[in-house]
């Protein structure tokens, strides 16, 4: 309930055409719908323009399937399902067989994707083993609007592969670096380009690779300035931090 | 060296205007200035849009001097000298009395600030104890073209002290998130705006605080999409980042 | 062996009902009954009004199935076993058909639960991956005499949900909050409410959530005074921990 | 801005009394004081029954002293200021001379103290070095109308110090355990009362004890059920957390 | 080669009974058998009194055989293999019927056990679960000579259970404490007995537990003076510290 | 209150001797003396043949000095004061001239040392820096009647150092280890000697060195089968620990 | 593309023969193949005399293939396939069946091998379930061209084991010591050799020896100086370490 | 003792003319001098070619002294005391004043040089405030005779400057990177060159950089393959490094 509704609503007991009760009642109701295991927030789409995805791990594939067909009765904007488990992906495609499926070991499934804004997006990442984390995070930014050019296998153990590219990343208006082991990429993608650079630490290495830590730690830690950093393997999270900066904002930011 | 002046350079082979052993020296010469303990990067400006800053900690107050007076000397741009002590500050001031200090915990000293561009960005601060951040945060974005607007002792103990302020975290072009302790205002905050939102953890607070790595991990594991994570009090880089997305998209990157 | 029974005691050795060498052996005798590889503490109820629960781990099916029948044949209060496995689950029912069993990730199996006393208990959730263990801490504290409201999927990127049910949060006499991630709510709910606060971090989230261990640090460090923890995804924990506030005062405890 | 001051806002704008104008204002103001540096909260005593604290580390006294008085300046409740140092201490006094100073590591001013509730309180510690967290404690406890008694240096150690007060922490309303090293003793107490315990762990120790890490995780795993645990050396969260379940159930509650 | 064998070498030299080159291979000789895959250390038992255990993780069934003939073809001593699996029971036992197998999670195959040496030892395990680690424990001081009396499930949330039991821990010459958890039993023990106390902490619990680090980090943080401590679930390790110290040392021990 | 105490008490009741209430008080009190700040445990030494030390840190200079004339004026066994500053020297040495210093950084100060005890100790400790924790050590073995040989500086790097002094190690009743570092010096230790071994982590070495923690976890680790652990810095607790074992074994704990 | 092609390139474009647009592109354009999934790094043996392996984890069957065949046709050095699984091992040798297999754990393919060099390498090894590190290690030291000679089973629980190969370990030209638990080995063979050593922590050990952690701090921290570390578990890497250090380097080296 | 001293030995019992007695008693001895508080190991420069250094923390400035005397009284090697206070250099130079003081925060004295041998060392540091590590690092070098080339403030934030002195890099027979922060810069050197590659992580940088283990865990976890790791801040192991890969292969090592 927005500024507007609210002097509306104000207007409307002056006027007494709304009931004081149903004033008291509706100035304490809030958009969402209840569906007893969850809460599906439709006003958050309007609130942050990022609309609320399903995340899979850990709902059964009838909860999915019941969060999806809520999230589509609501009005506009994508609707996705992350992390999905071949369970899971089945019993939405049945529900609603429309949804396209991305990515193999982190699957995404998204329903009306928002048609391609303005703005050049670069996914950018070191080695093969951190393609999943990758491709959820071009999945997930296709599906609200902004599909990525992709740069694969730039890790700096062979710096001129990263350079070589270097017109595409310095022209981008985001950067997303995904990366293992040190994380050492984001900050030579940092050092390169003056756009915004999220970076993504991946899962990727064993032993003093810590599970991701490492490289979280060391992104954390660039010596190259305004670098910001996402959870480990989150590259839906990436890729919605791109989605924030990237929408238009009418005059201040055109 | 960019796209134009390597084909000038070509150009001036072909022309025969330079000579091949200069146009070799000149492929490999890059624009730096070394001082012997420092290597002055005049270059990054163009790359990155953001000034080399000069880090205080662990410099003496002669070697910060002459590296602000090598940054004063290049060409454009603001120039910066962070986490400054006394000394520090009295040795670039008596060398170059125009800087502006700001801050107490953190000092920061800047000269030739960018002149304000457009965007409005807001900087939310948690606590009274989280302010030296949160200055260090808009000292910085003052200098680089973006002063902030402040939200200041919001924390979400009193979440009404946040919610009376909604429309300017609505309305911002941009959010930095200044907590300690737990952080849990960066999900607060990144659950009511769709503007970007970049979160400094703090290392205020005490015992299981574990000086900032709590709200450092909880600020990355935020229910809130889109939210992105610098370092422990590093209220510069935070600046950095908002500078880097609030730079006007279009011919400037393309 | 309480006060009076150890006055009880001493009276009858002076009155010569008791034998000396009995007493020193019942000195020295405490409740407990010893099946070999477990003593079951038959006190417990009568110290801390809280029954001994069987915890299913590590445990087989017949030494649950022998502890549950100790424990029923003793006096009062409900048996609870917990966290059981499905063979653990089918040897407890065989041998004692009464049980019921709750939850599915983390099932819990109560025979003879407490009568509904005074006070009202919520349990607030922040995702619908936290419903396996709100759901223990639920039902453990339904057999412990304190059936619970619940409040699921009130996470703080969408407050408006909390806050719809902002008047039971704040009329409860206990509150219980089950989050993992970030953990925040814990802070905005103790924010909003003067009831007792049990926090209860839960291992969900991947990355950086440290399987839990981001929660609880959090919420240990949480800006709004007077919230107490519990363990990671420990349930059962804070309905006991619920249990012992909400026993009468007065007669009982003096 | 409760439920019954909401009805009467809208009664009023039916009623004509109010104008449409104020009312938009009056439902977005809401409670706090404004100081530039600082968000006063005047509402928390409402909302959480417990008064907003003034924590001293990283204020100037100047800071301190102008916290006070707008707390004091609100209507009821204690007025408290925890962890001052002496600068601190002697610009609150100077200002607002009625205030009682405890502790001397850890040190409390507070003002106003609310009269002793019914509830018996029992704070008890594991060492000598524990003693300026329980001091704290005791003096929370005190100002917020809990007077504890204590019980100190009864590590398990030597348990027989404990067992010999046994009586006097089976009758309590409420059981405050402070110890650092290895935190046994939140266990031992668990298992001997059926009251609800708060456990603070403290950065007493050295080498393995971890700052207080080792009894904080020793108390969160705690083989005594329904135990629960406040942020390491936070004498004065563990009072809040008594004070929030000692307060008297029925009409305020329900 | 000790001291008697070093002399005899150099007498044969003087009395030309040995050929210098023969001497000079001979003292860099030393006594193991190097089975390629491993070098048996013959000479362990002379040194520390306790023989090379075989421990099976990592090794396939043939290794586990080939060593333990190796061991076998040895004099003296008893022969032990730790932590085999079913496959490495089966080799081990198709080449050498005698050994004898205990426990069933970690499982422990001896031969040629040591007689029964003076000296009571207690083996005092917390909880249920932690009798895995307790069993192997005791199989390996049963088959060092020091065959343990068994405390199960004492766990310090029921303490009447160990105190009933006290005169057995009081009048051990070595006590083993095996917990999990918060690993506080060790404190409460170490309290009240004069006799060595060798601390095991196990991997028991969940969440915040880590897996045993909680109750290792308890138990060396241990405000009970003189406690030691070996390594998570390390029941043989202990067993081996218990054999060290009551293994007879003449006259200044006897 | 020991076994026969309890009989002569019974016995006492039964002919009449003893007055039942005096009879329940007795059984309720135990014997330490309660000093207010702390409760003085004059049973410990009975118990456990320890007496209770007082540990230095966080106390006053009086209390330090209460606490040692408390113990002065109980019966039998040394006084010891740890980890003295010098402000608690000066206060002890005033009220109680007797006391022996002994260290430097670690002081300890000792009244009414025990008589020399069979039993041969070493403390042998890797290098110069680690001198403090193993002078703590030898000081209070010294105390406790265990004069320990000293083995200083035979780190492994070179190794040799170690083995020249092979036989004193080989035929030692205890050894102390005293390492920081890496603590490699335990393992090698415990593969040469059959005695009990106690490993004392140092938080000697910088770095990697982790303030302890590296040693500490080596040393828990050692391939060397039997040696224990006590506290990083923990000199004192490994000298406790070494009087444990080397008490006689027979009556006095039969 | 180095300093000869450059100077060539440049002399093309003085000489007419290469177009200016040609040269631009060429300035621009790097050494390596893109595969799509992946950037192959034709250029790495010559910049690092390393060969870009192929890591097996985290890639399909056909992956693994098409990079090794891309390696293959490359001139030139070996190419290596590591930590391939079964289904990797198949398709590789179908495609190319002259791969050379080692080790069952830690599955290394080898094509191609490099020649052996000058230079004596030993690769040490504590224990047994030490041995798929040191085989990952000795076969790609062998692909490398430097096959190394092995020492097994010699941990420092067993000192003389490893004496007696003193030689050995003195003579060699590098020597890599692979080590879990507390990694001692390292400090002893870097305190007996004057030759280089890597050191490679292995994840053998349980509970306190952390994954391998423990045995990398350890190392890191040896008292032997000039040790050198790498990543745990990783044989590979310390193999190419090895052949960075034994490579020819003309006059200065040979 | 090398082997052709022991067969010197041995010929000469044999020969008469060493006394059996004398014999057994230098096969025992070792070379090594005990000052008491310290053994000074004066085999280590045979033995390992690195001589032992004095490492000043923790020792008083006349323990300093004497080892550095006892050193100097040895033959050949030079002499090294690392990290000395101030106290500690007026001393070691009172007594012995030809030696050479470098670096101001990590002071390193040294005495009696060794003259340079051949190999081209290069220590590269990233930013200004790692300068006091490259220091330690480059006077040791130079003391050991290895005097590097140094490159500073090439972090790669400004990759420019490093690829600007590739050559160096490319050229040199080993490279010591020193960085703090991320710590990228290895890993970025070491895809550019073949020699080998020492990494030394810096404790610089704040919050995430966690005093120097992130930059630790990075180069650990490092994509170029081959690179090693000393410990935090560790500039004089990486000196020890580097002087045993580049002492000369063959007679003296075989």
């Amino acid at each position: 309930m927005d500024e507007p509704a609210l002097r509306a609503l104000v207007d409307g007991i002056v006027a007494g055409d709304i009931d004081p009760d149903e004033a008291v009642g509706r100035l304490r109701r809030l958009p969402f719908a209840d569906l007893g295991f969850a809460r599906v927030d439709h006003h958050r789409l309007l609130r942050t323009r990022l609309p609320e995805a399903v995340y899979g791990p850990g709902k059964t594939p009838a909860q999915c399937a019941a969060l999806v067909s809520e999230l589509l009765a609501g009005e506009g904007g994508p609707v996705l399902l992350t992390r999905a488990d071949e369970a899971q992906v089945d019993a939405v495609l049945t529900a609603h067989p429309g949804g396209v499926v991305t990515g193999d070991r982190h699957r995404l499934v998204a329903w009306r994707p928002s048609p391609p804004a303005p703005g050049a997006v670069v996914v950018v990442s070191a080695g093969t083993a951190d393609l999943p984390v990758a491709e959820e995070c071009a999945a997930a930014l296709a599906a609200l609007g902004h599909p990525p050019a992709r740069l694969t296998d730039v890790g700096v153990a062979g710096l001129h592969r990263l350079l070589a590219e270097g017109p595409a990343v310095v022209a981008a208006d985001a950067v997303v670096v995904v990366a293992g082991m040190e994380g050492a990429l984001a900050s030579v993608v940092g050092g390169l380009t003056a756009a915004p650079v999220v970076a993504v630490p991946t899962s990727v290495g064993y032993g003093a690779a810590l599970e991701g830590i490492t490289a979280l730690l060391a992104m954390l830690s660039s010596c190259a300035a305004g670098i910001t950093v996402v959870g480990i393997d989150n590259g839906y999270g990436a890729a919605c931090a791109v989605s924030r900066l990237l929408s238009p904002l009418g005059a201040s930011r055109g």
